[in-house]
């Protein structure tokens, strides 16, 4: 029996997480659930589940909720970045699911591992942000970090049971999101509602458009390099539409291990608590011949800048990649408030890039401080902006 | 350092092994090699590696070979039967490689077994023939016998590291031969030269027409059964023309893990030789955004009877897959010398099959015993088919 603590539990994954544990009641139990602000859902969650705590970010929030629940529950509830963290820590928990979205997610991630507890990761900001003192306290803790992400997933599969030395190359698949085949023209008066519309995958506001920027997969790359302690030019990145193969593995005699499978998020979630096992799940078989074809390409750069940025930073490494997330969250948040097109998601990314100092990365305050200055230095510049073009 | 013994080591795997073994000097020895009849490769062979023991068929051939070798390099020449035993379970091998076509490479490959040899297995009929006795006496041995082929080997790589227990199916890929897209009118008149024009791989004549007829694809069923004791409701097949996916495994979670890489067969070679580890080769890397795209479709099971006739011979299992195994070399052999049409092979196999009571297959007595009255009975029929038709 796996005791699970679950930072996101309204979100995407979050919610996919609780299904698969659901189906496995006597493999998985929830201990304690955490979410932004969604009451309606984690009160449904905690009737359902009846965690031993419950965490919201905004305290009037986690009084309304207290109010709701009825008592015989016993569900403890707390709030904000200290309640998140008492989640995360329950002494209660082995595993900690880590789902909150965008840079939220990482402080209370870095308590479970320093708390002594294995980590199943969606949350991408914590490898980009910190990947190093991550690892280095993973490492130091004996705990694992498994990937929630499919990508990540196929990379762990396509590990499995191969020597480590014998590894040539990485190859992440990406969709090439929905305009992989737009002009730069056509980008230029790309909108929210169309930058949410995934191809494949049914996602978050937030990594949608991370999606179509391809900055998610610059995320990844930056992931995929920490979770399997890969050098950059160790990891290629292949556009491969139809998100069938989720990535690979090329060894040193050329054969190339990869993990398939429909695109659902279950398969990740259900591997990353059950591995190195695979747990039944009720997703349809994959049918190749039904799908057909699957086609591959390269990435295109120059329409995609956000990728450049992201492998540039990974390059600099120090506390570039955490400014790279930083200025992307406040970016694509502006996008979504329709302040700023798409093709300035990119511009703004490199300007804050181009003012930045990296400096090294050896606590979790440079983490902090670095995301704090590209967030700053990005909203100023979207201030000035305002007011050129009122 | 690997003492190798190679059986067919002048035809298609063996001259391809030879290589692998060349560029890897520290690694491996060749000890000793047997081949049918072919005295001048197998000449320059043994003056390149300097075996202790060679074998070839025909005593006057093994007779030219003593008499043109010169006697300072020392290599013992045996011929027969015999002589490919002595080769398959000489002292100084610890690998035995083989690679004979046929059912000629059946008993030297069973003796190398018991006389506790490792076997990395091209010959398809040892499988296919005598699947239970080879398993039992590898267990018995104590000796792993790995696949040289490119769909078994897919299949053990995609294996690696997950458990046993969660799989669910074996998807064995199969290019569809030359005559994929031909209606059975077409295939009437399908002339040998046409039948050895194999879109992806270059093999020998046998193996080529087997694959033309998808008769390959059905050895290679039968085989995935004994190699990776699956039942054959377990093993589905899927035409992939591109042969670039060569065969997948699919999960309990629905985690398909698949091995790709370039039509070689230095890939399975060199994995057989140095598993689990992968070995550097010279294989250019394999690069689908060059190659664009990947197909798949399902088998027709109507217009390549010889794949329907495999799967049933091994559903029936005992002594039919033997007598399918037979009837088919004699099918293929006449075939070649231009005596049946194409779609008289799986006619002639499946009135052998018809005419086949079948019996346990206990001891190797028992196989060639299946084996004999397959081919009897097949050439009697094509004797028959000669006065009918002169």
């Amino acid at each position: 029996m796996k005791n699970i603590a679950i930072l996101g539990s309204t979100g995407s994954i979050g919610t996919t997480a609780l299904k698969v544990i659901e189906a496995n009641p006597e493999q998985y139990r929830v201990v304690a659930l955490a979410a932004g602000g969604n009451t309606a859902v984690i009160r449904s969650q905690i009737e359902k589940f009846q965690p031993l705590c419950a965490a919201l970010l905004e305290e009037s929030d986690a009084n309304v909720l207290k109010a709701q629940l009825r008592e015989r529950l016993g569900t403890k509830v707390f709030f904000g970045t200290e309640g998140f963290v008492r989640i995360a820590t329950l002494a209660e928990a082995d595993t900690v699911l880590s789902a909150m979205s965008g840079a939220a997610g990482l402080l209370p991630t870095y308590e479970a591992i320093k708390a002594g507890k294995h980590i199943a990761l969606a949350n991408k900001e914590t490898m980009v942000m910190a990947g190093p003192i991550i690892m280095a306290e993973a490492k130091k803790q004996g705990v694992s970090i498994l990937p929630i992400d499919s990508e990540h997933c196929a990379i762990l599969q396509s590990l499995q049971g191969h020597p480590r030395e014998d590894l040539r190359r990485v190859i992440l698949t990406a969709s090439g999101g929905p305009f992989k085949d737009f002009s730069i023209k056509e980008m230029v008066s790309v909108t929210p509602a169309l930058a949410l519309k995934h191809p494949n995958w049914d996602m978050g506001r937030k990594i949608s458009v991370d999606s179509a920027t391809l900055m998610n997969k610059g995320l990844e790359t930056i992931e995929a390099k920490w979770f399997f302690d890969l050098r950059m030019d160790q990891i290629s990145i292949l556009i491969h539409p139809q998100s069938i193969i989720h990535s690979m593995v090329e060894y040193k005699d050329g054969s190339i291990v990869a993990q398939l499978g429909i695109p659902d998020m279950i398969t990740p979630i259900s591997y990353a608590l059950s591995y190195p096992r695979h747990m039944e799940t009720l997703l349809p078989p994959l049918q190749l011949e039904r799908i057909g074809r699957l086609t591959f390409e390269k990435p295109d750069l120059k329409r995609f800048p956000c990728l450049a940025l992201a492998l540039m930073a990974s390059e600099i490494g120090d506390s570039m990649p955490a400014v790279l997330n930083g200025a992307n969250e406040i970016a694509v948040g502006s996008f979504l408030n329709n302040e700023i097109g798409f093709l300035e998601i990119p511009a703004l990314i490199e300007k804050i890039m181009d003012a930045h100092k990296p400096f090294p990365i050896e606590d979790f305050a440079h983490v902090m401080e670095a995301d704090r200055w590209a967030r700053k230095k990005a909203m100023e510049y979207l201030q000035e902006r305002k007011h050129r073009n009122p």
